[in-house]
């Protein structure tokens, strides 16, 4: 089950990156499960990456490499495998995977960045896994055709390759971001069992890279959620290869944000759509908090509850379950008689219960729709979060408990 | 489903605790769905109440009542609706039912505490329940059949009642302690959507009832969860008729305070045997860790992880599911290379990853079984916590899917 518009954008090339697949066999046949994506020289790169504190060997090592004056220069990703739970094994298998594809490249070791996911601690198939570097840089290319492919070889129980794409003025340039990303389960803040790969042409310098890699990445990966779980090896890149216009002052910088932020949320909610056995997209936006923080405490409370996930999959507009899972969020002095819930255009709860226009016909109406808005109004302050996740449906618990992931 | 024994104990009586039910058809025709219970002159009687800011309209009167001076001489207690998220409308219903209990009996209506459980948000149908109040009286008693008939009368999504019952020797005398609870779904700490009526003959001052009642409440069913979801309705009362043997000193304190604990602890875990949709029930051990709170911490996050609640329902012993969600829990500065994993007798994880020793096979027998215990050493100090969950199985979705609860 999916939700929404399954189709693959067009992708504009941005010159020097270039992407390639391979089949190598790692946990299934004749399926994309390696993806090499190169860098040009002088590109830049930033990283976000779990804070699960089991994190997998590849996240450990792509930290590391990333650290290093070296610039990077390739990242491999394998699916079918997390390198996750692997100890001291699992660290050397992802190094000998950056070593080789190193040898092969011509570049430093520490110019590749390893990123694996797939299921938690088996060992990596390091046999098959170095076989198939060679055929993944046989094909690489720059073409929207490439970037489709490689959305395709990160997949693991995603149903479509997920990608996106937007192309700015700046100014008399133009500037290009594309990225995929994959993950369906496992999704929750502080990155998902997510990876993001994200491109530009744009010439920023490295403090500002990283600055805006982590502001987006809050408010779109950061943001989703399907089933509360964190694993162990979400990462999200952004590559700037220097060679288009330069992101400088303020108002190029607001456009490049937005459109960043635009390709960002773009894939984050790609995955929502595609959560596991997902029925329905919802969109929860807490308004009127006293913080950030609190309203995505609230939030993430809601949308996290298996009874008002269950309800949305049964497109009842049980507000009593809402109400419960907004009375137990973590906020302290809350006065419930000021909060309002809204389902999209209808008042659910007003003064601490069913608000009296409201209708059962009414909220049936809205809870038959794909795309559900839930507005939650704390009524204490200024400050509100969005965020967006999945129903809880029997296929999640078929995918879940017959899938080793 | 549901997972072991499920039969009902036999309760010695407790002189002045009468029970009575009726057949009101508050939600459903012909079943026990109101329930009166009677303190006898001179009980004391102790309540903990849920953390639900939107608290039901009978849990704030319950908790007026029973901080007046006015004696607690009656229970009442009504399954099918909860009277919550109904406003002031649901207030004055809470009232009005104390009023006619104590206009039947001759009592003040503070003397009367009054608790739901059920749909949320729906008007209690009034007339029908006041008019079931006589007949529930014609029938109190106080033999086990009316205590089973009571435990029967307050079930809600429960597919059997839930009893416990122990009697202690203090001295030359004797005590008992007898215990009815309900409860399956919208199950977590600070209270479950969970009822317990607790009674007993001992004689206890007043802080001391209390004192215990908070006590052990903590370590049974604030240690249970089977989908993180508070009720807006949960309590838990202790009536102590002050008609037996007096609990005092610390030897004899020591001896009701173990036998509070295991009727309280019993019926938990009969709640999590009953959970929605149980065919596991699972008992998580948290040792090693530097305060109760953060091994509780832990526990909760594992015991929340639908991932691992799917893979408990599948019975795969997929381990890197549980390092991912004690990797997420939050804990500072976790040195993930001292946790050990446990299943069973099966030593899963050490040093951050899979155990050297550990075989599929060997964790699929422990998976196999329908108790199944999870031990997990975080090796940073000495405090522990045990909580109790279920997994998480295709009946969950279908009852909460179809059920307005």
């Amino acid at each position: 089950m999916a939700v929404g518009d399954a189709s693959f954008p067009q992708m504009p090339a941005i010159p020097g990156v270039r992407l390639g697949t391979a089949m190598a066999g790692i946990k299934k046949a004749n399926r994309r499960d390696l993806v090499v994506i190169q860098a040009p020289a002088g590109a830049r790169i930033a990283g976000v990456f779990t804070r699960n504190a089991f994190c997998a060997a590849p996240v450990t090592v792509a930290r590391e490499h990333l650290a290093t004056e070296q610039e990077a220069r390739y990242l491999v990703i394998n699916t079918g495998n997390a390198n996750a739970g692997t100890g001291d094994e699992g660290l050397r298998d992802a190094h000998a995977t950056c070593a080789e594809l190193a040898r092969l490249t011509g570049v430093a070791a520490e110019a590749v960045m390893p990123f694996s996911t797939g299921v938690i601690g088996e060992p990596l198939p390091m046999e098959r896994l170095l076989a198939g570097l060679p055929a993944a840089l046989e094909t690489l290319g720059e073409g929207s055709d490439s970037w489709h492919q490689a959305g395709e070889g990160i997949l693991t129980t995603d149903t479509r390759p997920k990608g996106a794409s937007v192309t700015l003025e700046l100014g008399d340039a133009t500037v290009t971001i594309n990225g995929i990303a994959k993950g369906s389960g496992m999704i929750q803040p502080n990155m998902a069992t997510m990876l993001g790969f994200v491109a530009t042409d744009a010439t920023l310098d490295q403090a500002l890279l990283e600055e805006l890699l982590r502001e987006t990445a809050d408010r779109s990966f950061n943001c989703i959620t399907v089933d509360g779980d964190t694993s162990t090896n979400d990462a999200c890149v952004l590559i700037s290869t220097q060679r288009g216009p330069a992101v400088v002052g303020d108002e190029a910088i607001a456009i490049f944000r937005n459109g960043l932020q635009r390709v960002m949320t773009d894939l984050a909610q790609a995955i929502i759509r595609d959560g596991e056995g997902a029925t329905k997209f919802v969109t929860l936006q807490v308004n009127g908090a006293t913080t950030r923080q609190e309203a995505l405490d609230v939030a993430f409370t809601v949308a996290h509850s298996p009874l008002v996930k269950t309800a949305l999959y049964a497109s009842d507009a049980n507000w009593g379950r809402i109400l419960a899972a907004v009375g137990r969020a973590p906020v302290t002095d809350f006065d419930v008689t000021k909060v309002t819930i809204d389902l999209g255009e209808i008042r659910l709860v007003e003064k601490g219960g069913r608000a009296p226009c409201y209708t059962e016909e009414a909220g049936s109406t809205v809870m038959a729709r794909e795309e559900i808005p839930i507005r939650i109004d704390l009524g204490r302050g200024e400050q509100s979060a969005t965020v967006w996740t999945t129903d809880l449906s029997h296929d999640y618990i078929t995918i879940n408990a017959d899938y080793r992931s």
